[in-house]
């Protein structure tokens, strides 16, 4: 298969674009804005949803679901969230399709079935969510309420591009209900860090925790807290976010509970979510101009076993070791598949499981079989190894490990090189246009600042650091003082 | 805790309603016809997932996502499936809300953001897919595409009840595109007896697997295949249904692919779901006046231990035992709850875990210490026994077996007595009204006598079974001539 790639230097964006589509993960639909993913792309999703869940759930989370659709005057309730959302809404306004008498054959909308109250497709489910709340808080017993929901969710976002911004897109969202304060700043927090966990141990990403400011909180939150990546072309993405929603929403929807001397308080809350988005954080983190690279922990395929042969008898002996092979990995839980199409050359196979980013590839042919040796390449660093047949699935789960860990490593090595401390605004230009990466600068912790700095350089506060040292500073723009600094730059 | 249900005797439809909220299973939402499930229901579905996803993936079936929205001239593009669910679709219209001036800090539609083509949300999915599907198939080498989708539909019904029929629902379903039509035909079949299986061994519910009459068939399909269940009132449930619908989406999406000749040929489909309506069937045919009964397979707590103490030295002494019991029923895959809550007497704790169907209830107090013993209840039997502690766990681990088992042929039981052959169209309608479940007998095969019979008895052909032996006989309603009998019922 000729994979005919653009590669990252040609054009970063349309590399991301065409693997995407050429490795299977997703294509565009044909409803504006929505995505299909495609089975090879939604099985690593699947594998995402296995770890987060496993990951809420030891955590002390329970799943729920809750409906699709906000009455309007359920959306409206808590105005700052609302007016977030309000300009990327979906609308229902009808609930029936009627015969067009213009077009025989044809359907149009029953005018007669005009809904009372319009409904919002959720962009997101605190409204609807605290609105059952009310019912399930009356004491401080039913505290707290620890519900995740894994749902689809749409935002009607002008510009769209696969996994990182559609129209409808597939993420989980928690919501919690706690009696003070403390604890539920507590659980924004821990979700941060289980965010933070499962990215990079699990998905090979390293990320920064920190805040967000003001400007780019979620949209009815006292804090949100945020897991920063950064992708090779040097522009940050945010990886999942953990609101402390503080009373906000407990009031908008009147959630209250008596506390242990039977006072009346308003429950405290928070809700974080992550995305489909993290597919494409995936891509843009580990692949390269040959196509995919998965880490193993999210690889659908770890080991994919290619026979080189000239003849059926040949193919039948190869086949008998891999088979061995085979049943020796598969004991040790390591996933693997054996390309025996006969419709299609080696070197085909090859290309096509690089483009689909199988971190190990096997080859086996007679000489092998004469040498009880494997041929075992990695995908990752397009290196070969010849590898005795004895103890050999040892090596290859060892193999997988090693690979989980570089991928990592490489990452982490590349997002270190990649924060720059700048202290001045012509550095800071500078390195936003030609290195690109973090740039971590001294803010003047204005919202005024902020804008007018995206405005000239593109770059925003992605966050905070949560283990920023206090260091006495003046802002890189105003010259104002400040006591610590954030990071800027191009974002996703 | 005062369980205060309905009985069955007294209002089968308020027993039903009543237990699926206090069992914790799903509410009624603020948005018309949408539920919510709880966690304790969702806990429930979830084992469901995974198990109709194993058998799914099994029979070769691939996981993959399309867009929650279907753009109305792709809606309409099948002209039955369109006609058959244009009556009941949600319709968005517009993309955006903005602020009312009427209404200081409220929203309203934007009627400057309104979309050019309406979105239907989808009442089930074959427009979407199919359109897609013309872009994966060229030859028949892409062929079969076996694609199985988790998600939610809206189907706009005016009367809705907790799982049974919502607006709003959770579901699988499968879309499959074959070469031949005797493939498809097959797929069809296989995953009704997938379908089977799994009501029949993990859910304990016996199913009668059968075609659907014209009238009943799904909306753009050649043949609907179903399997159909017995309620304890005596009406029947739809609990799954697979369709073969021949080349009838490929032809409205213009699917064609290569044949190995080279031809061109329209390409032959099928689909098949199951829904959260499964929740409905599994309540209404397990459970009792006391409140539900689970199957051990799908109950999220198998086993539930009650302490009964008077101090606290005596729980303590408690907890020692029940932890090594724990472990030991851990490590056989037995899930079990340790209820230790010092804010309920055991009482409460019985009645609760009773309402919430927990198979088998394990009480430990004081003299079961002194004789080394444990007293055994089954949830479904109401019966109790004091077993030895040695062995325990393999007794246990057995007993969950045997009322898996016993469950099953308790409801094949009930179902096989209310299978009533009947001959003349009197007889038809005592049976009907007096004792219920399905009536056996002969149709002439017309649309327009299943019609009189359904306005004269509300009685509709559940279906037509695949195992039913020819037979010649006389029609129960015309007496016009007919080759074999035919399952009535008044249905869910």
């Amino acid at each position: 298969m000729s994979k005919n790639l653009t590669t990252r230097a040609e054009d970063y964006s349309k590399w991301y674009n065409e693997l995407v589509v050429k490795a299977d993960l997703a294509e565009n639909s044909a409803v504006r804005g929505c995505m299909v993913i495609k089975p090879y792309g939604y099985a690593i999703w699947e594998k995402m949803q296995a770890e987060l869940d496993r990951m809420f759930k030891e955590t002390g989370h329970q799943n729920a679901y809750f409906p699709l659709f906000v009455p309007k005057s359920m959306f409206e309730a808590e105005e700052k969230n609302a007016e977030g959302f309000a300009k990327e809404c979906a609308v229902v306004t009808h609930y029936r399709l009627k015969n067009d008498p213009d077009r025989p054959g044809k359907l149009m909308v029953d005018p007669n079935a005009k809904l009372e109250e319009e409904l919002i497709v959720r962009p997101t489910s605190e409204a609807i969510i605290w609105s059952t709340y009310k019912g399930w808080v009356q004491s401080y017993r039913d505290l707290p309420l620890l519900i995740n929901q894994w749902a689809n969710v749409v935002r009607w976002e002008m510009r769209t591009r696969l996994f990182l911004r559609t129209a409808e897109f597939l993420w989980q969202e928690g919501h919690t209900a706690h009696a003070t304060k403390a604890e539920a700043v507590e659980e924004s927090e821990k979700m941060m860090n289980v965010y933070a966990d499962f990215a990079q141990n699990f998905m090979a990403i390293p990320v920064i925790k920190g805040i967000k400011t003001e400007t780019e909180r979620f949209a009815g939150a006292e804090e949100t807290y945020c897991i920063e990546a950064l992708m090779q072309d040097g522009k940050a993405l945010q990886a999942g976010t953990s609101h402390f929603l503080g009373q906000n929403f407990a009031k908008a929807f009147d959630v209250k509970f008596a506390n242990a001397e039977g006072k009346q308080e308003y429950v405290w809350g928070t809700s974080w979510g992550v995305s489909t988005r993290l597919m494409g954080a995936l891509v843009m983190t580990h692949s390269d101009d040959q196509g995919l690279v998965l880490p193993p922990s999210l690889a659908p395929i770890q080991v994919v076993i290619v026979p080189i042969y000239k003849s059926d008898e040949q193919l039948e002996a190869i086949s008998t070791e891999v088979n061995i092979l085979t049943a020796a990995l598969r004991k040790m839980n390591v996933s693997v598949k054996f390309d025996n199409r006969t419709t299609q050359k080696p070197g085909f196979k090859f290309a096509e499981w690089e483009l689909k980013g199988v971190p190990v590839r096997i080859a086996v042919g007679p000489k092998d079989l004469e040498n009880g040796t494997f041929e075992v390449a990695r995908r990752d660093t397009l290196t070969k190894e010849v590898v005795s047949k004895d103890g050999i699935e040892t090596y290859i789960s060892d193999l997988l490990e090693k690979i989980q860990k570089e991928l990592f490593e490489k990452a982490l090595n590349y997002r270190n090189t990649h924060i720059t401390e700048v202290n001045s605004f012509e550095e800071f230009k500078e390195v936003i246009d030609s290195k690109g990466g973090f740039v971590s600068a001294h803010w003047d912790g204005t919202a005024a600042t902020e804008e007018k700095i995206k405005e000239l350089t593109k770059a925003t506060i992605r966050c905070i650091p949560l283990d920023r040292v206090e260091e006495a500073g003046s802002c890189v723009f105003t010259g104002e003082s400040s006591i610590g600094r954030v990071l800027f730059a191009k974002a996703y």
